[in-house]
């Protein structure tokens, strides 16, 4: 390293996918001086220096932020609220809290008021993520070629902002600047909604008769399968953003039942003129998202052959 | 070759993502000695020679089907009824009809009464697709390790199933033989309510105001863009799956519909708990199609590093 470290103690607040993905990515890039952790358990403690992500692991939240000039919060949302006092009174002026949670209007609601003056609140939002949970699911290169998103408030140090923007850029993201409001409802539609979903229509052939259910997974990759990946999202995570962005969810879910409605009744009473209008304006948006970089178009048969296994990164538990 | 082709003449009705694909994998395996196609325009009878898919290629179905002794229809669903008065005067005894469409109760209805005495009809579905449609959208190895289910109804001439079963097998599928109405309610919930709900989803986003649509196409990796891909299948044929497989899609509708009013409802009352053990079941329903080998499990991080693009075969358009 020429250069100094962007920060000299990184505290992480949970070494889940995300908080050891972080940890992994920071070590990598020399990002940090020191790193630690603060997670609930022993055990989980003991992984996380086992595994070389942190230099030291602590199960109390207090004691890890002491001398921090960055806390990381990675724990699921509802657990801000309880977790910042403890964390308030060791951070010196100048700090940076930050955040990696899905929901972003709490974070200013719940963090915001209970920090010393002089600290600097800057949220965000990688939006990366697996369907695998746990310190042993993280890598270092989660976050390459995907988007941060962070949220500060107005009037907040700039000087924060940019050295958090550095620290996502030099992950591999890029960084997006944006209202918490208007994060939330975004990501209502974009993530929120579809993992809603995902969970429901699982859930719906959880719950059908038995000899039914083994051929639903046998045949699963026939539609079916996308599905259950984003429903194997973490539980407690994703309980959480739906609880803490209940408004723009419901609104979306609103929606969503209405235009289902008019499908059902299309398919009831045999409209096909319009479902072949629905079915071809909604292929028009996959062509925006191939243009815009976000998923890949067709390649020529020579390259490709049969799909190799890849690790399925793109678009769970995020 | 050492063994005479399976088919000496094969006619696929339709070239399009999964006739184009049949045709390579019968000329790579050299399952037939002569392939010709039916198709609707010049073009695309132009094109399906030019790609070398045919040997000779028909803008009427009459002709292609003389002679054949495997008639392999590849259109959408809807048309069956339509081209079999056409086709049938032209079968010679011991020829089989066959096709590839996802509705297979139809093909019982629609296709058998109008065959001769002596003609064996086989209806099939291979679970394979992409969103991807047209002769030059297909290739050879479409139907490697997924499976093709056969709806064969009792009486059938059994070496005319155990021919198509050698023709599907040689093409790298596994066969599973089902009742017409079982197949029918199975793929609704694995296949055509997945797809309904995609395209339901992708048409709520379409809906929204322009600010609020250009970065859905921006973040869509957070969970959407999985739905564009389902949603971008071809648009004639799932209108022609959801009207042809009514009364199974409309009853797999009505269960979901239910099931996320009570997911909706959670989320407006705060019921937490209710949520985590939803999202806690769903996750087992993964484990077992990951046991199942119908997906990946989690890589060991040094085998993935960043997901390499593939071809996204597994899932739309089946």
């Amino acid at each position: 390293m020429t250069q100094a470290p962007l920060f000299r103690r990184v505290a992480l607040v949970g070494i889940g996918l995300i908080g050891s993905s972080l940890a992994r990515a920071l070590r990598r890039h020399g990002l940090a001086e020191h790193i630690v952790c603060a997670t609930r358990t022993e055990q989980s403690a003991q992984t996380a220096c086992a595994l070389g992500l942190v230099d030291q692991a602590f199960t109390t939240v207090g004691p890890a932020c002491d001398g921090a000039d960055l806390v990381m919060l990675c724990t699921p949302v509802s657990t801000y609220a309880d977790l910042t006092p403890h964390l308030a009174p060791m951070l010196q002026p100048g700090c940076i809290v930050s955040d990696v949670g899905s929901v972003k209007q709490l974070v200013v609601r719940d963090v915001a008021p209970l920090l010393p003056a002089g600290v600097h609140l800057v949220p965000g939002h990688p939006i990366a993520g697996t369907e695998h949970s746990g310190p042993e699911a993280g890598f270092a290169e989660l976050f390459e070629g995907r988007w941060c998103i962070l949220t500060p408030v107005p009037g907040t140090n700039q000087a924060a902002i940019d050295r958090i923007t550095r620290l996502w850029q030099t992950c591999g993201s890029s960084v997006e600047i944006m209202e918490p409001a208007h994060h939330d409802k975004v990501l209502a539609i974009t993530s929120h909604l579809p993992h809603l979903i995902a969970y429901t229509i699982v859930g719906t052939a959880v719950d059908l008769e038995d000899d039914i259910k083994a051929e639903v997974i046998k045949f699963s990759a026939s539609g079916f399968r996308d599905f259950t990946r984003i429903a194997a999202s973490d539980p407690v995570m994703w309980r959480d953003v739906f609880l803490n962005n209940r408004d723009a969810v419901l609104e979306m879910v609103q929606r969503l039942t209405e235009d289902l409605a008019a499908l059902q009744r299309a398919i009831r009473w045999g409209e096909g003129d319009k479902l072949e209008r629905l079915f071809t304006r909604t292929r028009e948006i996959r062509r925006s998202i191939i243009e815009a970089r976000q998923a890949y178009g067709p390649f020529p048969p020579t390259q490709t052959s049969v799909a190799t296994p890849t690790r399925e990164t793109d678009n769970a538990g995020d």
